[in-house]
């Protein structure tokens, strides 16, 4: 049931309206890996510099994370530098110090060469089928990417999601990929390109699915307390693939179920700075939250027209 | 059952990027009305110029809207145009002519002032209140408002607010009305000062509903095509008001029933200019909506973790 995930590692540097951190844990495979260990055992692919400390080392390992494939290079660990407004909704990227992550070439050690399950985390899409090339024959593969790919390399992002089964991204993203401001259309045309399944995150406005012909639609947990978003589309990744991961099945009634788990563990993570929600999180916290998420959007059948 | 709604009756002119169309029915009491018939007799407060057709009036008709509290004054009717750009998420006015609107009085006829459900449509607060003081002991009070009442009579809207029942608004509105950014924590300030129940509509992303505690998300059913969202809110609020009045209750499940045929109602309303689509809409296919609802948003329990 491993995981393989490839992606950034990095250190974070962020402001929020409620507090301010520098050079915390970050980075998509960070929060993705440490999010899907709660499912489902994760093989860590990606680099970091010198200046990586033993104590990120340790946490991965706290969380069983195999760390064989994270890369020690010479130089200094990829950097980013974001401030969010009152409203939380978008990053103001500050700073991209790339460092290490420059050269980057993804290499897949012996012992994870069967895991089940990849996730491809935001990187150049070259790169993201350098390490599908490395792989022997995933159940699936899931995939996210970002509008700096969607600009500079459409083609080559287009040949990744050929081999993808799902693709993870916002709705700016897939309005972006497509040229078609109607998301329920857009994901038509996404799906005609490879991913057989379709995750569109909504931020503050939830999760839409579309998969075998269905739609599923999920709103985000409703928190009054929304400390630091940064990393909550990674963590959601985490809990949805590694939901799928431990199920072993992508059939409607599970992908639906994994929304949840992903949405579940993205609202966690938004209660505070980097990781430090998920050190301390219970397994029967997430279930309660998943409950939670059934009251919040249930409602019966009604006759009465 | 019946409900008394007040509110504007319009020609709108507007442009989208699917077409054009000039002095058309609209405004918030003739979306309301006619939604809301589909569930319970409405009887109609506004006001009218002596260019109102009896087309229009016949069609209110067709829906048995009572139009004796719709006064036709001395000069022309209301006229807003307005324009979509291609994402069709906010109307840009072009203009507004008040007309006969400016110097609006409503009056409630003697049989309607026993009318148990009261919509307070998106009028000055001040006129909300004197509908409210001609009419005796209604069941529940619903409201809806706009910025520029936020903005402009901020006091007034407060005192008609401590009158209110169910408060119908956007997030923006939420937002504004409280300068409190996160929603949740939004609705617990709004409801200090006298609805119990909110209900804010997100557009393409759904509603979130607040009441007795409890909180209720629901995506917006996901059309590929949008042809003209204008009066989605209102066809909304129709439903809702509608659903509530027909059943006579505001418990929880009554009132999350409600939220999703508010849904339907705009979901029909949006593939066509005007009130086209609920001229020819049928309750089966009010219905069948409400199932594809459950579908869209049903999820199982989970005892995987």
């Amino acid at each position: 049931m491993s995981i393989l995930v490839v992606g950034s590692v990095a250190f974070d540097s962020v402001k929020t309206p409620f507090g301010e951190a520098k050079e915390i844990l970050g980075g998509s495979a960070s929060y993705f890996s440490i999010s899907a260990s709660f499912f489902s055992p994760v093989s860590l692919v990606a680099v970091v510099g010198q200046d990586f400390p033993q104590d990120h080392l340790d946490l991965f390992h706290k969380f069983a994370v195999d760390t064989r494939g994270l890369q020690k290079m010479d130089g200094k660990t990829f950097r980013w530098t974001g401030e969010y407004g009152f409203a939380l909704n978008e990053a103001k990227t500050l700073e991209t110090q790339l460092n290490v992550f420059e050269s980057f070439q993804p290499e897949v050690p012996q012992g994870y060469r069967n895991c089940q399950y990849v996730f491809l985390g935001n990187i150049d899409p070259v790169l993201q089928r350098q390490v599908l090339a490395q792989v022997t024959q995933p159940k699936f593969v899931a995939c996210d990417t970002m509008n700096y790919w969607i600009d500079s390399k459409p083609e080559e992002l287009k040949k990744t999601l050929a081999l993808v089964d799902i693709l993870i991204i916002n709705d700016a993203e897939a309005r972006m990929l497509t040229g078609q401001p109607n998301i329920t259309k857009a994901a038509k045309t996404i799906c005609s390109w490879g991913p057989k399944i379709l995750v569109v995150k909504k931020g503050e406005y939830g999760v839409a699915m579309y998969s075998h012909g269905s739609i599923f639609g999920a709103p985000a947990f409703p928190l009054e307390e929304v400390f630091d978003p940064t990393g909550a589309g990674d963590t959601f990744a985490g809990g949805f693939v590694g939901y799928l991961a431990k199920s072993g099945r992508l059939d409607n009634e599970t992908l639906r179920k994994a929304v949840i788990y992903g949405s579940v563990m993205a609202s966690f993570n938004v209660e505070d700075f980097s990781l430090n929600r998920m050190k301390h999180l219970k397994h029967s916290e997430i279930q309660q939250r998943f409950r939670q998420f059934k009251e919040l959007t249930h409602f019966e059948h009604d006759h009465l027209l």
